[in-house]
Parts: structure tokens; C-alpha cells; sequence
């Protein structure tokens, strides 16, 4: 079955979405997104959508959801490498994909998730 | 058209990958990749193959690649990830992967590229 991996990186655990996202596989990552932040007790997800060309409001909610599910599990949600493109028409859509953070790349929303998140001084410490 | 991202943290480089690789694709994941250790400086590659449930002896070839153009970069590569029934299949079909350093995760992968590497001792630090 087709899976979106979850690595973990310290305390935080990085999804990097690729493929079109359908139904099914936007469950199975919810699934399987809660299930490790309650394993690894995982303080902040990081989500790249550098490779979506498209983000759609059915992708807009998933992302919405993700990071509410998330928040009630302790844990912040930042969206990173949104491509300027994908801003442009987010906006000419009328979706402001309120409730989601964003950071321009990995490196920035890393370090956002560190300062907000709170705890160690530096996120990627192993414990 | 269809990109691998590639991820920077700090001075270690991440791909996931979670397509089917096709000639094309892998073609430009090297020239990316090879423009982006360039760019970044970076002395590691992880390669996350965490969602590949098939590794045929194109997918070994394109790895055993990419780890050595990074190697003429001054990068060392370790892919991570891989799944126990892709090692199975890998030796039942003769594919040893020579010459591809592996670790169970990105984060021990981490540690192995921070261990060889040299340089700073936490590879995570922002420069």
C-alpha cells in the first residue's frame, strides 16, 4: 500500500509530500502522522510541499487538519518550500489556508519550530 | 516537471524518494543533486528509500551513481531506510549494492554521515 514516510529528525518528524494526494493516502498519513507523534512524543511535524505544483483546497484542508490534529497532540505544524507559484494561486483562489504556519524551506521552519516549541535549545539533539 | 526534492539540513542533504524512478527522473535528481552539493557545500547526501518497496538492480545502479559523483564532490552518501523485505529481495537476487554505505534511519544516518564527515561536530548546527 502506498505510504507518505515519516522521518524523524530529533524531536521533530518530517513528512515530504511527492505524490497526488487522494483520499485514502491523506487518511493513511493522518493515521500514520498521529500514531508517531505519540511514539516519539515528537514536538513539531514539518511538512515540504516543494514538489506540489498544485496545492487545491482539498490538499489546503488535509494540511488544516493535519496541523489541528497535531496541536491537540502537543506537537506544531509548519508547512515548508511552498513554491511562489503555488502562493500566487492560493490567493487568486481565495484560499489563505488560515490556521497553517509556513516557512520558506526545512532549514527556517526547523528553527521556528525551535523557538516556539520551547524545550531544548536545539531541536535536532539526540535525547 | 516532476522533481525530487531535495532537502538541506545544515550541511547534510536529504532525498526522499517515494516515485517510481524512471530514466528521466533520475537524470535530473543527479544533475539537482550533483548542482546542489556545489551550491550548499554539503559533505553528506542521505537518501531515504523508506517507501520503496522494489529496489531492482536500475534503482542500485542509480544510487551506486549518485554515490559516486558525491564522492568526487567531497560527499559521502548513505541511504537510509530500506525496508527488510527490499534487503531480502536485494541478496535473493544476487544485487549486493556494493559501494552504498546504508543505516536503519535518517537519524542514525545522521550520526554515521557526522562521524565520518568530520568538520563540526554536530552537523545539524546552522553555519
Amino acid at each position: 500500500m502506498e505510504r507518505i514516510p515519516i522521518l524523524q529528525m530529533g524531536e521533530f518528524l518530517l513528512v515530504t509530500i511527492q505524490v497526488d494526494m487522494h483520499d485514502r493516502l491523506a487518511m493513511t498519513l493522518q493515521e500514520d502522522l498521529t500514531s508517531r507523534i505519540t511514539d516519539t512524543q515528537a514536538h513539531g511535524v514539518l511538512i515540504d510541499i516543494s514538489s506540489l505544483e498544485i496545492v487545491d483546497s482539498f490538499i489546503g484542508r488535509i494540511l488544516a487538519n493535519i496541523a489541528k490534529m497535531s496541536r491537540i497532540l502537543d506537537a506544531q505544524t509548519i508547512v515548508v518550500g511552498m513554491q511562489p507559484a503555488v502562493a500566487i494561486t492560493l490567493v487568486e483562489l481565495g484560499l489563505s489556508l488560515t490556521g497553517i504556519r509556513t516557512a520558506l524551506n526545512v532549514e527556517k521552519g526547523m528553527a521556528l519550530l525551535r523557538a516556539t516549541a520551547g524545550g531544548s535549545t536545539n531541536g535536532y539533539t539526540q535525547p
